[in-house]
Formats: C-alpha cells, structure tokens, sequence
C-alpha cells in the first residue's frame, strides 16, 4: 500500500515539519522555556504524570502544557486543576501531533513568561516517531503492564527518544514485570538511554523526574537572554 | 499538516484498500472461514488472549493467525506453539495491516482448511480503524489498566468494532479500575457493543469468549460450501 506516490507527499510533509520544528526550537530557546514532549500508548500515564509534575513545579516556576488528543478535552481539564496553563489540541483523525500544531497552538502565548513547556502527544507508539515539535528532550513513557518487549517491537520511537521512564511501578509485582528483559530491550535500541521508573500513584521515582527537569532546564539556559528579541511565536 | 492533496492521496487507498477487503471477504466465506480481527493499543494483550484461544480451538478446529508489528517476529514465535499456522507481517513504519498485507500473507494458503483466521493488527488504537481488511468481527480490547476514557479518547477505532474486549480484568482492584465509567464510554461512542470481560491469566471470561466465536462462525456458516469454487488466495 505504500506506492511512490504517498512516499513522496510524506517526505514533502515531514521536510515541511522539520522547518516549522526548528524555527519553533530557535523560539524556545531565545525564550528560556523548556521544552519537553512525552509519547508514550494509549493509557500509559502521561497525563496523570504531567499532572503531578506541573503541580509540583508550580510553586517555583511558570508551567505550559499542550495536550493531543483525536477527541474531547478531558486531558486539559485535569491538567489545568494542577494551575499550569493549558490547551488541547484536537487532532481529529490525525494520529500525532506536528509542528504546525504545535504552534497555532501557541499563538498568542508569551513564551517568555514560561519556565517549562510540556507536549502531551497523542498515545501512539507509531505515528508521533517522525514528527520533530521543536522540543528539547523527549520522554518515552512505558508502563510496567504493557509487555517488556515494546522497544523491540516500536523500536523507532524509543530510538528517537532522550529518556524511557517506566510508569506504574507499583504494580510491577501484580504484572509480573521482568525489569531486566525491559532494560535489554532498552539497550537493544537505544543503547545508553537514560531509564526513569515512577509511580504517580505512590510518587515513588518523582523526585528524581522533577530534579531531571530541573537539572536539564540549568544546563541548558542560556546566560542571557537576548533583551530585544520577539518571543511570541505564530 | 493535513493539506488537500494528502486527503485526496489517503482517499485513493482507501479506496483501493477497500477493493481488495471486498475480494477478501468473499474468498473468506466462500471458503468458510471466520475471520476476526483483533485491535489495540500496544501491551493491552492481544497475542496472550489470541495463544489461549489458538490452543483452547485447536482440538477442535484448523486455526490460523497472521499477525502485525513494525518489527520483529516474536508474536510469530509465541502463536506458533499453539499449534496454529502463523505468519507474521512486518510493517516497518507502517501503523496498521492492509488488506494487500493480508492477501500477499496468505499466498500459498489454503483457507479451505481453515475455520478460523485470525488478524492481529499493530498495537494502535488510531490507524487501524480505516482499513477493512476482509474480517466478519473486529474486536476491540481494552485494558482495565489503561483508563475507562480510552473510548472517548478514540472513538474511530470503537465505532468500528463489534465486540469490546476488557483484558487483565485480574488487576481490576490492583488499578482501581471503574467497571460502569468504561461501560458508559462503549454506550457513549458504540452504544449495544458487546462486551467481555477477560483475563488470560486466570482464565476468567475465556469459556465465553470461546462460545461467542464458535456461536459467531456457526451462524456465518452457508449450508453448503460451493463444490468447484476456487478457494486459494493470491
């Protein structure tokens, strides 16, 4: 079913991608906004994990979360309690989110008033693999019940992937979860991947997560910002 | 990202795809073949509940499986103890099986001997919606450890099944899982979906989901197959 043709028109789509992504990145950094998506399956735990990240950064920084979804917008209700500003983005029938989403999303937005920015994809372990948003790290969640073998199996988007957290730790005994076959695997595609185990539930792994956070934000801050730049994006 | 000329290219395959399902369907009764189709999101169990329901038929049955990944053959490998005839399609990048993928699987087969076929689509609970590829009953599972908003989240790929699978339904309490939450998510987007509950574990469910295929296949049936058709496909 892949004919010449539709190979053709998705190179077209994703050079097109990659221009917008890396203007966006020029925008994020001159802004000092941290930038980081999360891809993971469906039902993995993304939002419940950026839920309880934007709740504990709120009291020391300034939080924005994107959240894609093909359908409602239950995922940005939950995750504005949490105080971070929010939008959805409705994708439809597209199974990931690009960059062009990513910033008619953020029209309007002064990203210079932000500290981290969060990109909730869409739960797919195929589609958002080729799509760059701009973003300065990508985590890959995977959670303990869904089978050690997944990065053998989706390889691209754990290889194109900064950091692997393993979610729902604290059912790891009830599943049966073989740690040592998911770290194979980790090793097998994407050797060296830093690997993070949490529990949103029992906040087991969040400190390191939220120190992660901070740590790559320091080390990657600019001394100063340019003082004359336009930061709004759109 | 979706510009016109996309829509009209991903109209051709659908298209053409829809073609070739037509031509499988027909061979698939003709042959007297019932032929499910399994979709999910990566990890939710579909090839654990297709090995339990391959060994529990094939006293009973001639059983064949063709199952999707981007990579690798290790469900390949774990079907074929049941004593099934299987074939892995490997996809690559590609999200989803197509009933070209299908077809070109099954050369060489004879589907005359078979009585039941089933298709294990790629771990995705977004691109496989689209594609017929020729089945008479696509399932759907859900995990209980997902989230009970999962069909409100990706109402395409629920709309389009005839039976609701809940899987691991042994860690229910272990995840706090809410029975009528996911419930009124099925009513919500495919009201009158059937529904089973399942867990391949501890065997719960199983004898039902066994019923319902032979119950499926037996009211498929024709009375008698035609003598002199032609059954191979390819």
């Amino acid at each position: 079913m892949k004919t010449p043709r539709i190979v053709e028109v998705r190179q077209n789509v994703l050079r097109k991608n990659d221009e917008i992504a890396r203007a966006l990145r020029q925008r994020f950094e001159e802004a000092g906004v941290y930038v980081v998506s999360l891809v993971s399956s469906p039902g993995a735990g993304k939002t419940t994990i950026l839920e309880k990240t934007a709740s504990a950064l709120a009291g020391r920084h300034c939080v924005g979360v994107l959240v894609g979804d093909l359908a409602t917008d239950r995922d940005a209700k939950r995750l504005e309690r949490s105080g971070a500003r929010v939008q959805q983005i409705t994708t439809g029938t597209v199974c990931h989110l690009d960059a062009e989403m990513v910033r008619t999303a953020l029209e309007g937005w002064d990203l210079d008033a932000l500290d981290f920015l969060f990109l909730e994809n869409v739960g797919n372990l195929v589609c958002p693999s080729s799509y760059d948003l701009g973003e300065a790290t990508r985590v890959v969640l995977v959670s303990v019940t869904e089978g050690e073998d997944k990065p053998l199996k989706y390889p691209t988007i754990f290889n194109t992937a900064d950091i692997a957290m393993i979610t729902k730790i604290d059912l790891a005994d009830a599943v049966g979860f073989r740690h040592d076959d998911l770290a194979a695997a980790f090793e097998a595609v994407r050797p060296g991947i830093a690997v993070l185990e949490t529990s949103a539930r029992t906040g087991v792994g969040m400190d390191s997560w939220l120190n992660t956070l901070e740590r790559l934000r320091a080390s990657s801050r600019p001394i100063a910002k340019p003082e004359a730049a336009d930061q709004s994006i759109g």
